[in-house]
């Protein structure tokens, strides 16, 4: 970071003069409008639109808040796109992981199947991903294989070209989208490995020149990690130190979406003659998947059923598998409370969390930490020794790829805001123009016209688009706050009997109770709710005969006030009138 | 960390020699049970019982995890005390933090209020927690203060006595428990400052010489903390100059907890004559009780109400408040919502997070910074910034504290079980014997007798006493588990009124549903239930007439079904049988 930003951009003004093919004016514009990813801007989807033609950049999902109770995952809102289906050329997909795919099977469907393209192991998963949504559903894909990373594509204004990028799974790609407006380069999530294992170390100098202007839409989250991450040399190490060493079996916890990772285990189990077994679905589906593209390259002598690990000696086991979130059902904490069918965990065991913790699991995290220090005396994760490494980037080296590539613009991309923000304030602190930096939310368009840009006023609709079992879209806010609301205090039942014609009680309220307090326990208080009751009922105006809609408000204030003032709880009170 | 411990220990041997009273062979023992502070073993609360004399440190409480909905907070379970009231001395609070006093107002009471020891500060605290609780409390209160930390206290066999510490709040002071059998030495919650601000550096070499066997409690979340922790110093630098430099407001958001950081800066806002303005509850009680006990220094010149402070210019301004975690209802929430009435952001405020994200707050805290970096220029936090210090250890700090105090036995606890083991292998790699440590589990009982210490084979019960509204212990796993349900996928509820005489269904059944889908959007799928529910009350046996148990049954069974084939979702079903 000796050599400043500016000294870089002066040599790359002369290089400008020389290679640019200046844009001509033109009334199209490009637009760039990042559509899904809920706080991290762009992260599942981005739309680029010249006159008619459009372009996406990947389809993926974000997982559900905390507040968001019973939702399964969050999809990219295309209300924009609603209409505009037949001028979609093609949706183009950056790598495999779910925050890029994982929304394909259910947004490919509501625009009518546009054609995709991308690395083979990217088709392969999205492939798979569509199967698994709706069986048959791969028969309606029309895709396209990116063979090299050599090859372009024309739609219409759009030249589509890509790069190579370091990320965590295999077959990820950088994008390069050229329109007579400007070149957008979209790196999409990456890391920087200055120092990687069996290959040279990827540089960007090559995109600085490309057609002007240029857009560097750049993963950001790394403009708030200072620290420097581990670099994958470290972590290998540390791995392959930890499984030839062990004298009992090594249990891996990890993500599946961390498939190079997973690639390199087995090929090191391979290579010192260990036995590998796969837990986890996702694990087991990834993988099977990477070997038939032989991008894992494993015989049946290294990759063993998991019901086999019991045939050979433990010290020559790696069982790889899911769950190191802590989440209930995943392979891991079922391997931990003893629920799994094949394995038990030994003192002499080595477990090794290969992973970070998703921010809102480190409690169900460190759960499942002390309930494997009770088991086994050698649990390894990141507090104590190397071995995960980040598949993003930090503040260095946001600064290195922007003096490589030197774009004229810069939008900091896939991060929260402030990251965002931040992002910019790193470009400035090392001389990029503030004016040329612009920061987007989800939602909005920015325009590219006679290198002018500029964000529009306007935003198009982004709302949350919950999936919830089988719906889509059809858990509202209301519905959400219903859910919050019970989770809170529970629901508190009041049933009444009513003589439709004068509004009279037959028999006693009925009175049902859960989540606010144990009924049994608690007679008193329902008692004197059954009187109140009661009392609101006499005190109901019976010449009109029943009121219906007077007695519920009645019941739902006065049992809802009283119930407070005796619990300090406020369960949603439902009074229902059955009139006979 | 040159010198090894075992030289340290060979010194103290020779100590040892000199000065130890040889404790008595005897039938009475020591007995330490860790009694309350959930996966934190011991943080709320701790007794240590000798013969029929008791004595308790600390009474903290605990606040909830996310699978928790609607509980306030988590009281240690006094089971074990129950009927040995008489026989507690003393309960002694080593500093004013929640998690060290919260739980004293219903535990005290439950107690029969025993005698309460504590320094100024931590019983002023105390006294306003009882006032707050219940009006009037305090007057059953019987308290001693610990005047200087000379200070000892003789409860039967116990002699109780102090020492200093560092924390995040004055009059934190760390604990000596004296018995006949062993002496134990308890820093409680603790830091260390190797160059602090203004006093000395806390040395713990003195507690060498206690009478042996000396029994060291030491906290050890640092075990898993690798990294330097910030110097109190460098963040008190960093806090000075942004005060200091700042053109407009200074708005800082904290922990109300950190009277000691809330001090430095009122104190340093008046050296540079700028104005103070407290806002959150806790935040101005916290200060309130400091002033008064001449803690914080601090005339009306400077400390003036948040409702003044447009009368000075803006330069001149200092906001200290709550909300730093982005709960909804706090100040800096408020403020940043807009909804503040004395506190709107301006672009050149700046905005300074003063505090750790509390694990399970990361997105919360994220939305929060996102929401203030939209409104304003400067906004510091730790990860661009070291502006605030924790008030806890690291590793290199455990293993100075273990050649310091060279106890005969050491307990890690105040952490996870995980960090606990981590902590006993800490202190094995430096030389300590693995046989004189013990990890205990709240409930676990640790007995020390002859120099012989062992944990029983029972533990004593702990299981989660819930606070929620006026409820102590009321919310049991029953009505957490239906709060849990009730959020997932909501409740259904099918109301049929029958014929008591005959089964026969009058009418036809009514449903409502809430947190699950919206019943507008779902004709269909309402109807298709009722025309189920029918069909269930034909089918029913008629000639035994209304069987309601088993009408119940079939409903909750087959719509229950239904609505998962349907939806994928499994609702609460209620079946409410009226009969008439």
């Amino acid at each position: 970071m000796k050599q400043s930003y500016n000294q870089y951009k002066q040599g790359s003004r002369r290089r400008q003069h020389n290679k640019q093919r200046q844009p001509q004016r033109s009334n199209v514009s490009l637009r760039i409008i990042p559509l899904g990813g809920q706080e991290e801007v762009g992260r599942n989807m981005t739309v680029f639109e010249y006159g008619n033609d459009i372009i996406i950049l990947d389809m993926g999902l974000q997982f559900p808040e905390e507040d968001m109770p019973g939702i399964d995952y969050i999809i990219p809102n295309t209300t924009y796109l609603r209409g505009k289906e037949k001028r979609i050329r093609a949706v183009v997909f950056s790598h495999g992981h779910l925050d890029h795919i994982g929304a394909a099977p259910i947004l490919l469907q509501q625009l009518g199947y546009p054609l995709v393209i991308g690395r083979p192991l990217t088709i392969a998963l999205i492939k798979n991903r569509l199967e698994d949504f709706s069986r048959g559903a791969v028969a309606q894909l029309k895709s396209q294989q990116i063979k090299t990373l050599n090859n372009s594509f024309r739609f219409g204004p759009f030249t589509v070209r890509f790069f190579q990028v370091d990320h965590s799974i295999m077959d990820a790609v950088g994008v390069i989208v050229q329109t007579p407006s400007g070149t957008v380069i979209h790196p999409g999530d990456w890391t920087y490995e200055k120092n990687p294992i069996g290959r040279k170390a990827i540089t960007y100098r090559h995109l600085s020149s490309l057609p002007r202007p240029t857009l560097l839409m750049l993963e950001s989250l790394g403009a708030i990690a200072p620290h420097a991450r581990t670099p994958e040399r470290t972590m290998y190490q540390n791995l392959e130190n930890l499984i030839r060493q062990a004298r009992g079996r090594v249990i891996i916890g990890t993500f599946s979406s961390q498939l190079e990772r997973i690639r390199q285990i087995i090929e090191y189990a391979q290579r010192i003659d260990k036995k590998v077994a796969l837990d986890g679905y996702s694990m087991r589906m990834n993988v099977e998947v990477a070997k038939q593209l032989g991008y894992i390259k494993a015989g049946k002598k290294t990759l063993i059923p998991i019901n086999q690990i019991h045939n050979f000696p433990d010290r020559r086991i790696v069982v790889l598998c899911t769950g190191a979130q802590g989440e209930g059902n995943a392979v891991l904490s079922r391997i931990v409370s003893g629920d799994h069918r094949f394995v038990k965990i030994k003192r002499d065991d080595t477990i090794v969390f290969s992973s970070s913790v998703i921010p809102g699991n480190e409690r169900t995290v460190q759960r499942l930490k002390d309930n494997l220090y009770r088991l086994c005396d050698n649990v390894i994760h990141t507090d104590i020794m190397e071995v995960h490494s980040g598949g993003h980037s930090n503040a260095e080296d946001i600064v290195e790829l922007l003096r490589q590539i030197q774009p004229t613009y810069f939008l900091p991309v896939y991060a929260n805001h402030y990251m965002l923000k931040e992002a910019g304030k790193l470009a400035v602190r090392h001389g990029f123009n503030q004016k040329n930096i612009a920061i987007l939310d989800n939602g909005s368009v920015l325009e590219l016209r006679n290198r002018e840009m500029k964000v529009l006023p306007k935003k198009v609709p982004t709302d949350h688009v919950f999936v919830d079992g089988l719906g889509v879209g059809d858990v509202s806010n209301v519905v959400l706050r219903d859910r919050q609301l019970l989770a809170k205090d529970g629901i508190f039942i009041v049933i009444v009997t009513i003589e439709g014609r004068t509004g009279r009680l037959v028999g006693d309220p009925d009175i049902t109770t859960h989540g606010f307090i144990q009924p049994r326990e608690n007679q008193e208080l329902i008692e004197n709710v059954r009187r109140k009751v009661k009392k609101i009922l006499r005190d109901g105006n019976p010449r009109t005969g029943a009121d219906e809609p007077y007695i519920k408000n009645q019941i739902r204030d006065k049992i809802g006030q009283y119930l407070f003032t005796k619990t300090e709880r406020r369960p949603m009170v439902l009074p229902v009138v059955i009139e006979v």
